[in-house]
Protein backbone atom coordinates (compact mmCIF):
# COMPACT_ATOMS: atom_id res chain seq x y z
CA UNK A 1 0.00 0.00 0.00
CA UNK A 2 1.30 3.86 -0.88
CA UNK A 3 -0.37 7.04 -0.78
CA UNK A 4 -0.52 9.72 -2.95
CA UNK A 5 -0.97 13.31 -1.63
CA UNK A 6 -3.47 15.55 -2.77
CA UNK A 7 -3.22 19.46 -1.89
CA UNK A 8 -5.77 22.32 -2.48
CA UNK A 9 -5.83 26.10 -1.63
CA UNK A 10 -7.68 28.58 -2.16
CA UNK A 11 -6.99 30.45 -4.95
CA UNK A 12 -4.78 33.74 -4.22
CA UNK A 13 -7.41 36.26 -5.40
CA UNK A 14 -10.08 34.66 -3.09
CA UNK A 15 -10.73 36.06 0.45
CA UNK A 16 -9.86 33.28 3.04
CA UNK A 17 -11.48 34.22 6.52
CA UNK A 18 -10.12 31.12 8.23
CA UNK A 19 -6.52 31.86 7.68
CA UNK A 20 -7.08 35.82 8.59
CA UNK A 21 -8.63 34.28 11.98
CA UNK A 22 -5.76 32.08 12.10
CA UNK A 23 -3.40 35.43 11.25
CA UNK A 24 -5.06 37.28 14.02
CA UNK A 25 -4.39 34.49 16.46
CA UNK A 26 -1.36 33.88 16.21
CA UNK A 27 0.45 37.16 18.15
CA UNK A 28 -1.91 36.18 20.87
CA UNK A 29 0.23 32.22 21.71
CA UNK A 30 3.39 34.39 21.36
CA UNK A 31 4.02 34.07 17.71
CA UNK A 32 5.18 36.71 15.44
CA UNK A 33 6.39 37.63 11.53
CA UNK A 34 4.17 35.53 10.09
CA UNK A 35 2.41 38.03 7.57
CA UNK A 36 0.02 35.95 5.41
CA UNK A 37 -1.96 32.51 6.49
CA UNK A 38 -4.02 30.59 4.09
CA UNK A 39 -5.85 27.58 4.78
CA UNK A 40 -6.56 24.81 2.33
CA UNK A 41 -6.92 21.01 2.30
CA UNK A 42 -4.87 18.32 2.23
CA UNK A 43 -6.03 14.14 1.28
CA UNK A 44 -4.18 11.22 1.08
CA UNK A 45 -5.47 8.53 -1.45
CA UNK A 46 -4.28 5.20 -0.28
CA UNK A 47 -3.89 2.48 -3.13
CA UNK A 48 -2.93 -1.13 -3.37
CA UNK A 49 0.91 -1.90 -4.31
CA UNK A 50 3.13 0.63 -5.56
CA UNK A 51 1.99 4.22 -7.01
CA UNK A 52 1.72 3.69 -10.79
CA UNK A 53 1.47 6.69 -13.02
CA UNK A 54 -2.38 5.65 -14.06
CA UNK A 55 -2.86 6.20 -9.95
CA UNK A 56 -1.61 9.45 -10.11
CA UNK A 57 -3.59 10.42 -13.30
CA UNK A 58 -6.64 8.71 -11.31
CA UNK A 59 -5.66 11.26 -8.39
CA UNK A 60 -5.29 14.39 -10.93
CA UNK A 61 -8.58 13.52 -11.83
CA UNK A 62 -10.06 13.22 -8.83
CA UNK A 63 -7.92 17.07 -7.42
CA UNK A 64 -9.86 18.55 -10.23
CA UNK A 65 -13.62 16.99 -10.84
CA UNK A 66 -14.28 16.18 -6.76
CA UNK A 67 -11.60 17.34 -3.84
CA UNK A 68 -11.17 21.13 -5.81
CA UNK A 69 -13.27 23.46 -6.17
CA UNK A 70 -12.09 25.07 -9.41
CA UNK A 71 -14.00 27.76 -9.52
CA UNK A 72 -12.25 28.70 -5.62
CA UNK A 73 -9.70 26.24 -5.04
CA UNK A 74 -6.29 25.67 -7.07
CA UNK A 75 -4.69 21.84 -6.98
CA UNK A 76 -1.48 23.00 -5.97
CA UNK A 77 0.65 19.22 -5.07
CA UNK A 78 -0.18 15.81 -6.66
CA UNK A 79 2.48 13.41 -6.09
CA UNK A 80 3.11 10.20 -4.63
CA UNK A 81 4.32 10.10 -0.84
CA UNK A 82 7.59 8.68 0.29
CA UNK A 83 6.59 5.46 1.95
CA UNK A 84 8.55 6.33 5.53
CA UNK A 85 5.63 8.09 6.81
CA UNK B 1 8.57 36.96 1.44
CA UNK B 2 8.58 32.89 1.76
CA UNK B 3 6.39 30.61 2.61
CA UNK B 4 6.21 27.68 5.25
CA UNK B 5 4.06 24.76 4.57
CA UNK B 6 2.34 22.98 7.84
CA UNK B 7 0.23 19.90 7.24
CA UNK B 8 -2.06 18.48 9.68
CA UNK B 9 -4.38 15.37 9.13
CA UNK B 10 -6.46 12.74 11.27
CA UNK B 11 -4.63 10.69 13.50
CA UNK B 12 -4.94 7.26 12.17
CA UNK B 13 -7.24 5.99 15.07
CA UNK B 14 -9.82 8.96 14.40
CA UNK B 15 -12.56 8.59 11.90
CA UNK B 16 -13.04 10.52 8.98
CA UNK B 17 -16.40 11.16 7.49
CA UNK B 18 -15.65 13.13 5.25
CA UNK B 19 -12.16 11.43 3.40
CA UNK B 20 -14.91 8.32 3.84
CA UNK B 21 -17.90 10.07 1.71
CA UNK B 22 -14.84 11.05 -0.75
CA UNK B 23 -13.28 7.38 -1.03
CA UNK B 24 -17.92 6.51 -1.72
CA UNK B 25 -18.06 8.91 -4.34
CA UNK B 26 -14.81 8.66 -6.47
CA UNK B 27 -16.08 5.32 -8.48
CA UNK B 28 -19.07 7.55 -9.61
CA UNK B 29 -16.45 10.28 -11.40
CA UNK B 30 -14.84 6.83 -12.69
CA UNK B 31 -11.61 6.76 -10.26
CA UNK B 32 -11.04 3.47 -9.06
CA UNK B 33 -8.66 2.07 -7.19
CA UNK B 34 -8.23 3.92 -4.23
CA UNK B 35 -8.87 1.83 -1.30
CA UNK B 36 -8.77 4.74 1.98
CA UNK B 37 -8.87 8.51 1.59
CA UNK B 38 -8.45 10.75 4.48
CA UNK B 39 -8.67 14.61 4.65
CA UNK B 40 -6.61 16.74 6.67
CA UNK B 41 -5.35 20.52 6.36
CA UNK B 42 -2.36 22.45 4.76
CA UNK B 43 -1.88 25.58 6.00
CA UNK B 44 0.61 28.34 4.27
CA UNK B 45 2.42 30.96 6.42
CA UNK B 46 4.01 33.33 4.67
CA UNK B 47 7.07 35.41 6.54
CA UNK B 48 9.18 38.71 5.28
CA UNK B 49 12.45 37.75 3.64
CA UNK B 50 14.18 33.82 3.97
CA UNK B 51 12.22 31.40 6.14
CA UNK B 52 14.74 31.21 9.31
CA UNK B 53 15.40 28.85 11.83
CA UNK B 54 13.46 30.55 13.76
CA UNK B 55 10.45 30.86 11.58
CA UNK B 56 10.34 26.83 11.37
CA UNK B 57 10.20 26.87 15.01
CA UNK B 58 7.58 29.35 15.51
CA UNK B 59 5.62 27.74 12.99
CA UNK B 60 6.08 24.49 15.16
CA UNK B 61 5.02 26.06 17.56
CA UNK B 62 2.03 27.72 15.57
CA UNK B 63 1.25 23.88 14.17
CA UNK B 64 1.25 22.32 17.87
CA UNK B 65 -0.51 25.11 20.18
CA UNK B 66 -3.25 26.13 17.11
CA UNK B 67 -3.39 24.51 13.70
CA UNK B 68 -3.42 21.07 15.11
CA UNK B 69 -5.97 19.91 17.52
CA UNK B 70 -3.70 17.28 18.62
CA UNK B 71 -6.38 15.12 20.65
CA UNK B 72 -7.40 13.86 17.09
CA UNK B 73 -4.80 15.14 14.67
CA UNK B 74 -1.09 15.30 14.23
CA UNK B 75 0.99 17.78 12.31
CA UNK B 76 2.22 15.97 9.68
CA UNK B 77 4.93 18.16 7.99
CA UNK B 78 6.83 21.77 8.90
CA UNK B 79 8.81 22.75 6.22
CA UNK B 80 9.93 25.50 3.70
CA UNK B 81 8.03 25.57 0.33
CA UNK B 82 10.51 25.82 -2.77
CA UNK B 83 9.86 28.99 -4.21
CA UNK B 84 9.12 28.30 -7.20
CA UNK B 85 5.42 27.95 -6.70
Amino acid sequence: MARIVVDVMPKPEILDPQGKAIAAALPRIGVEGMTLVRQGKRFELTVEGEVTEAHLAAARKAAEELLANTVIEEVVRVEALPEEA
